[in-house]
């Protein structure tokens, strides 16, 4: 299994933010073909008190020819501009292969 | 679910961070009082290309309160020392709530 990981940081207006990311973003993302499930987590702290992250989203696919696909398909295209124009500045994306632990 | 998390940077040597994050500091992690669950996901790259990160470990827990209690028993204490000793410079920790998705 891989996942495509989007981690965002504080953005400035976290309402709007949210606003945007799960009604607008996430019924995007969950257009991609291939993507077999999803999770979101809500960064609420680190050890050190506050995080500079808000936000990790981990969409599993069931190989990496199945996500580079994916991400290439209209709909994948579609999330990928949404997602620059909404919170470019704040996201960091990877491509991850969940190990055996 | 809450779960704690650990992104780590590329080391400098990935072939020696490997051999103690592996052997040395998942069976210390492993030993936190309430752990549920761990996903340890190898990051293979970016859309832009290489990524800046090496590695996410994510170990879930029933709730805040037993992740909290977790890291302050002398085994989460055992853990993050260890950490702070191979991978302090690297690891980015937060604290996070899975979300409805």
């Amino acid at each position: 299994m891989v996942k495509l990981l989007a981690l965002y940081k504080q953005p400035e207006n976290k309402e709007s933010f949210n606003d945007h990311y799960y009604n607008v973003h996430t019924p995007l993302a969950k257009k991609m073909p291939g993507l077999e499930k999803v999770e979101v987590t809500e960064i609420f702290g680190a050890p050190t008190g506050e995080s500079d992250y808000h936000l990790l989203a981990e969409l599993y696919f069931k190989d990496k020819e199945t996500l580079m696909s994916s991400m290439n398909s209209p709909e994948g295209k579609a999330a990928a501009k949404d997602l620059m124009g909404f919170a470019g500045p704040l996201v960091t994306m990877m491509f991850g292969k969940v190990v055996e632990n």
